[in-house]
Formats: structure tokens, sequence, C-alpha cells
């Protein structure tokens, strides 16, 4: 049953999974490291798709929560994921059937990779992001109706902890607030539901997605191929079928602050033939709006990327510096994250901008040249 | 078996229990009357000896967590207690054979007399502060080995959580991040134990020491005595042995912040005969240490009142304002709670003081006239 996950797989799947980060998520490269070396000792992880799993199989989604410049400095182990895992089964009294992401984007890829691996679980080839968000309620799970609680929480020190909130913004509440104490990050399982509700509720082939994603931007590189076009291409054949270069320039400004657990902050680019055409991109975590002299160019949950001009290697906030040249290249999101209740948990509002939503295809049809 | 609270009980109760909050542990006001309306209802609340229950019967301590600042203002209900308290036994898969005080001081003197009487559950005489302090860790229970998770808690709101930290400060610090989240308070059940243990490390007696408390000022203000002359006498034939008044004056500054969850400043009176003679007494919800005139004359966990100076009623530090006229009254610590390990536990250095602890006899038999 399944695709056993091949070191060459995970490499591109890692390097894509950075690209649906949108600057967040967390840089997957530790997070690549430590499933590589289960690999590398004789452990094998299983991606499977949904459909391979009975109506009544039990999954539980998993993640590491927090702000991505505390990943950076405090390197995730695997035995907080196990903690996170058991101590949610231990509550709902029955195991685990899958695993899945409940992001796809950036370390988080990572994290379910890691747990299969530990457990010998499969790991659902789906998530409920279908990119990075920064808060736990930004789930198609959520806005299709699939309570995020019970979820557990471990934290690396050998804590943990339930929270069965009414909601799933109290929740993301809750767990902020006990990842803080944990040290800026901590495991989590949240969103336990069976198959067919996955079936449902989830993006679909999002680990897949994010495996061609970097197998293209590798193959354009060997290839001495512009890696840009290249991924539009690849892109167009996908429910991510818009792809689109949104402005090339150098970084001129970076602000940064891990703010009540999240990387908050913003980078502003100047265009490296008109230093007065700038592009400014606000974060929390992940990017959620770029605005080009003044004017929305695209907006969350549209996908907006930094990536090196050169390589199209994925570059995350929290490795933004003064004097890089990047690429700004958007995604269009696939229509399940488009629906009004969608844009109601992670559109603009749903981050307090005071835009509306407009579909990056649409804004850059009448922006760009 | 045991006691049926009365209500004049419940009400001599309740006024001790404010004395033994040593200004902190919220008012029990609000506590008593939401008590009391159980009583009138017909619901009888039982407090028992814990030598009534069989070795192995499990005691589930329960209280309201948070700034006392904020009971004043949000009131609590009956709801949230029960919920905490069933989380707490569906966690452990077991049913209590009684609740407890953790803390017998201010408004935690009565919640588990309210759960006593929502749940039919007896209220063991005793708990594991002797008074209130802020902090969950800061327990008789734990200076002596008993872990105080797995811990439950609850909201309001209907929210509800289990906390199983690896030690009893890193679950403060958790169910203290949960509480802020949680609206400024919480409902707690933690230190779960059999009742061999809670004989072992409980502070006994501690619900009928507030009744005697309350009983003697009330008595006092019937009879026309001075109520401290008459808590005093009291007091000597207890294990809180020492009562005596420190100070009389009245209330020139207060300063009082809501942080962090917790009530802190501090308040500074003067002596009505002479202005320059002036008490200064610092806070964390309870009253820290009290310094005349710069010196300290008691200091944690020896119990500083603040007491009404013409009927003896407790003030709490929510209730301080300018102008009061108070009679800083302190209580000497039973011997179970001047261990070198409980010092450690909830003496000065547990509060980030830096003088040493000095038995508030042996301060004043130097200071006093």
């Amino acid at each position: 049953m399944g695709v056993e996950l091949t070191l060459p797989a995970l490499r591109d799947l890692s390097e894509g999974a950075a690209v649906l980060g949108t600057g967040g998520g967390g840089d997957p490269y530790v997070g690549r490291l430590l499933v590589e070396r289960q690999l590398r000792a004789g452990r094998t992880v299983r991606v499977i798709d949904v459909a391979e799993l009975p109506d009544d199989a039990l999954v539980l989604p998993c993640a590491l929560m927090g702000a991505p410049t505390v990943f950076w400095e405090k390197l995730p182990g695997p035995k907080g994921i196990t903690t996170a895992l058991r101590t949610l089964e231990a509550h709902l009294g029955r195991r685990a059937a899958a695993t899945m992401p409940i992001e796809c984007g950036g370390f988080n890829s990572m994290i379910p990779l890691l747990l299969g691996a530990e457990t010998g679980l499969p790991v659902v080839d789906a998530d409920g992001m279908g990119r990075a968000f920064p808060e736990l309620q930004m789930e198609t799970f959520a806005v299709m109706g699939v309570p995020g609680s019970p979820m557990s929480i471990a934290s690396d020190h050998g804590d943990a902890g339930i929270i069965d909130a009414v909601d799933n913004k109290r929740m993301e509440r809750l767990a902020r607030a006990m990842t803080v104490q944990m040290g800026g990050s901590a495991y989590i399982c949240d969103y336990p539901m069976d198959a067919a509700t996955v079936r449902r509720t989830a993006v679909p082939g999002t680990l897949t997605l994010a495996r061609r994603i970097g197998e293209t931007l590798r193959t354009a590189r060997e290839r001495h191929r512009d890696p840009f076009e290249a991924l539009t291409a690849m892109l167009a054949g996908t429910i991510y079928s818009h792809g689109l270069v949104l402005f090339r320039g150098k970084v001129i400004d970076v602000d940064r602050r891990t703010v009540d657990g999240f990387a908050r902050g913003g980078v502003r680019l100047a265009a490296m033939d008109d230093p007065a055409d700038v592009m400014e991109i606000t974060f929390q975590n992940e990017h959620l709006v770029a605005r080009r002299n003044g004017r929305p160019a695209a907006i969350v949950p549209d996908l907006i990327c930094t990536l090196n001009s050169e390589t199209g290697s994925p570059v995350t906030t929290e490795a933004l510096s003064f004097g890089q040249r990047l690429t700004v290249y958007a995604i269009s999101t696939p229509a399940i994250m488009r629906t009004p209740e969608a844009l109601d948990c992670f559109g603009p509002a749903g981050f307090g901008l005071t835009e509306p939503y407009t579909p990056v295809e649409e804004l850059t049809a009448s922006h760009l040249r």
C-alpha cells in the first residue's frame, strides 16, 4: 500500500514544501535531515492516498506549532511528536491508523514523515492548509465543520497536555499560550477524524505536489533552464493552476520580531533596474500580502513565495536578509480554499487585513506588464 | 460521617478564610453567596476529617486559579468547577471519593464547598497551603514530593484541558498561560492523590481553623471586645500559635496592577499617631513581606493580614484603598510550613525576595515595643 519514501524524493519534497510554506512554515532543512537519518537507519515511511484507508480509520494529523524563528534555533527531535500522538491516542482510547500533515508547507511537511518513521504509521498525501498558515483554525477541516479538539500538545521537556476547546479559535489561543510557555515551539496532534472526513475536507495530494515542485526546480537547475518558467509550466497542470513572477528585486529592508509566539514583520524589495519600484511584503510567519508601490499584487490565501532569483530556492522569512536577490512568485490556491467560508477563515479578514480578497490571476492581469 | 455545613458556620468560615488569605486568595464573599444559594436550595455539604476515608480513596483537590482582581469582576459559577472535576476523573479513569481545598485562604476555601454541594462529594478538612499562596507549586503536597500533574483546567466558556507537566513549576507556568487565555480565571483540579497521601502531606484542620477565626472575630464584635486580642488568645491554642498586631495605621498609597495573571503591587500605611512611622507591604496576590521603616517585620510564609482596625474584618488586596484604617496582623505558620524544603518552595526565595526567612515571633521580639 502506498509509496515508500526514497531519499531523492524526500529532498525534492522538502524543497517544494518550502515553496508551499510561502515564506513561513519553518525551513524544512532540519526536518529533512531528521527524516533522512531515520531512512538511513533502515526505517521506512509510506505515503498513501486516503482512498487506501477504510472510512472509519482514525487519522491523527500532526505538526510542530510555534514561531519558525524558534525552530531555527531550537532543533526539534522525534520524541515530542511521538508523545503528542500517544497522548491523544490515550485520551481518545483508540490507536491511529495513519497520520498526515495539517500543513504541507515548510517544516510541517516533515513532521508527519518523522512520526511515520518513528511509529510505522502511514502518512496520508493531503493536508488542511494546502500551503502554510500561522494559526490552528486556518484549516479546510475547520472551514467544513471539523472540530480541532480534542488536541494534544507536548514539549521537548516531556510535558504533555490535552486541550478540548469549544471552538477552533479558542483552541488556537489556548494552544498558543501553552506553546509560548513550552519555549516557543511544541508538538501537536489535532483535528482527529476518520478517513471519510479526510476525503471530504482535506486538500488532496499536497505531499505529491510539494515533491513535484522540488523536482521541477532541481531539474531546471540541472538543465540550466529558467526555474520560474519550469514551475509555471508544471503548476498549469495542477489544481494550483496559476504560477507567476510578481517581482524581481533585492532586499532593502527586513523587519522581523518574535511576538506572541509568531514571527511578525515585513520585507521591502527594490527592483534591480529601478530603485523607486518597490514591493513590500507583510508576514505573520507566512507572507500575507505583497504590495507593489502601495497596491496589492497578491493576497492571502494565494501563495506569495520569496525565491532565490538565480536558483528558485525558497527563502523563508527567518532567513531574509539585506541584499538578497529574490523573485517574488505567486501561486493561485485551489477552489476548495477560495469559498466564502474558506476566505472568512484564512482570507485577508482572518489576518486583520482590510483589503478584500482578489485572486492573484485577476490582480496581476491589471498590474503586470 | 463528617459534619454538615450550616449557614452560620459557612459565614464564620468565609470570614476566617479571608484572614488566612493574607490579603489574597480573593474575597470569599461571592463564593460564600454561591454556597449559601446551594444550601438554601436544600443541598448539603459534608466536611470530613481525612481519617474517615480509606487509605486508597481518591481525593481530587480543587480551586479557582487566576488573579483576585478578575474574580472581583467576573463572577464564578458552579459549572466550571464540575467540568474540571469530571475532566480529571475521565483522564484518570477513576471517580473521586472526596474533594478538598488546595488553598484554604480566601475564595478558594469556598470552591470545594461549592463542588461538594454540586456533586455530593465530601470536603476534606485540610489543605496544601495552610493559607493562600499565588502559585500552584507552593503546596505542602509538592514540598513532600506529590506531583501536581495530571491536572485539569476548565473555563466558564466550556473549554477544558489536561496538563501533565514534568514538574510542578512547569505545571504552574502552563496552567497560568491557559488561565490568562481563559479570561484571567479558570477552574482546576490538581494534586490527585489517595487519602493516605493527604494524611501525610496536608496541613490538617484548616477549614475548621478558618471557621474558628471567623467565629472569634464575630463573637468579639458581638461582645464589644477587642477582636485582635480575642484572635491572639484563640490562635495560642492551635498550630498557628503566634498571632500579633504588627502595626496600626491608615493607607496612604496603593499600587496594584494585574500582570501575567497576578495582582501585583504594594500598600503603604502611616501610623495614626506618627505619620513618619510607615509600614510598607508588597504583594503578589497575597502579602509577601511587611517592612516597617524599611526593616522586615514579617515575611512569607508567615501570614500578613490587613484587617479593619474597628472590626477585625479582613481587607483583601483588591479592596485596599486610600484612607482605610487598617491593623496589620501577623500569624505564625505551623512547623510543617517552616521546614527548609518548605521555605525553598514558598519562603522568601520562592518569591524572588532577598531577605532570609525569620519567624515573625523572632522579628517582632526585636522590633516591637
